[in-house]
Parts: C-alpha cells; structure tokens; sequence
C-alpha cells in the first residue's frame, strides 16, 4: 500500500507558545516533540490531538520557506503529511510517474526519515512523505 | 476527550474528476462517498488514502465560499476536520473558551453531522468537527 494514513497536519505560525496554549486549550492537544531545525530555518511543535498530529511550524527568521509563507498568506495549513512504509520507495515510485518532488533522497525531519513532493503534483497541497516503517 | 483524531483534511480543487484521478495514482487514494451539497455550493469526493481522509472540494458556481476560495488563493487545503463524539457538546465547550464559531449548532455534513469553527480562533485553520459517536 502506497500510504499507511494521514501522519500531521504543518500549521504556520508566527508565535509558537502562543499557538501550543490556544490548540491545548482549545482541542485538548498535548505537545509529544519539539525542535529547533536550522537547516529549515523552524521550530517546530509536535501536537498530539486525540490520536491526531499537528505539527506547529514557527520561522527563526523572516527569511526562511515558513516565513516567506507567513508573510504571503499569513497563518494557516501549510503541509500534508502521510505515513509511508519506506520513503525511499515511494520517491522512486512517484519519480517514474512524473510528479515534480522536491526532496530527491529523504531528509530528517521531526518524524524521522521524510521527503516532500511538491505542491504542484497535489492540487496546491504541499506534501510530506513520513516513513513509519512497521512501527506506526 | 475534546478530540479523538484528525478525522480529514478539505482541498479545495476546480476540476474534481482530475484530482481524484491524480490523487488515485500517486497516492493509491480510493473514493469513499461523493456528495452534491447545493447549500454549500460544492461538489464533494471523500477519498480513503490508506486509513487516512481526504476530501476534495469542487466549487459548483465561482460565487461559493470554495469558488472564492480558489480565486483568492489557488488549489490548496481548505479545512482541517477532527473526529469527535458529540459535536453539540465541543461546540458548547468551545463557546464557553470564547472560541469564534461558524456553526451555532450541527450542520450535515458529507460525513453526518459536523460544525465549522472560524479560522481566526486555531491560527488560519478553518476547522471542523465530525462526530464519529463509539463507530469509528
């Protein structure tokens, strides 16, 4: 099977502390990760909701692909996720049918071993591919 | 629980049958339920992406909340749904929080009765419930 389920929903935010309180306030989330990526210029919240994921994205810096499209659209959805079995796999699958990716070889991400597709490929969708192996 | 899960995520496309067909071969997505909602001014497919939900949007007319949607922003994700047990009961808890609402009460939904809460109170996600009662 291609995809296992959804895996989380990335939410851009401008204040992080701010969205945790209002989305545990509000929907009963409880923060299961947090980290600082450089690379992508984020940090990042991990919320779990019932047994749902969202994951709070805010910028380091102006700057940066999150806040760019803070600055454009302002807060909201920002990527979709999918729990894969095997990213590497499901790349080359998505390669031979001609969809634009922008991650050629997973990266690492909050969930582990990720790649993205472009939105472009999914109706404005940004995607992410989140390998859960046979543990999910 | 506030929340059990995340229950689907609404994209909002123009042209249904070619995203349908798009998000079959890249995702393996099944159609689940499809829906003309005249009141909404949608055409609606429900699709199964392994055991996750995606619902695709299609404006009927561009002067529809999803019409205007696109023009505004493009394809995209629209909504974010998580499943609840009573809706009636979440929208009284999140009435009482100061949480903007959309719905007063229950509407139906493609997938039974849901309520839209507005998306300036979860940070530009346009959010909805769907109550799964002890099925799902």
């Amino acid at each position: 099977m291609p995809v296992r389920a959804l895996h989380h929903v990335g939410v851009a935010v401008a204040d992080l502390d701010e969205a945790v309180e209002r989305y545990a306030r509000l929907l009963g989330a409880r923060v299961e990760a947090t980290e600082r990526v450089e690379e992508q210029g984020v940090q990042a919240a991990g919320l779990l909701v019932g047994e749902g994921r969202v994951e709070l994205l805010a910028p380091l810096e102006p700057d940066t692909p999150v806040g760019r499209f803070l600055e454009r659209r302002g807060p909201g959805m920002h990527h979709l996720a999918y729990a894969v079995d095997d990213v590497v796999a499901e790349l080359a699958r998505l390669r031979e049918d001609g969809a634009q990716l922008i991650d050629e070889t997973p990266r690492t991400g909050l969930y582990g071993r990720v790649a993205f597709i472009h939105h472009e490929a999914l109706f404005g969708v940004l995607t992410e591919l989140v390998e859960i192996g046979g543990t999910a």
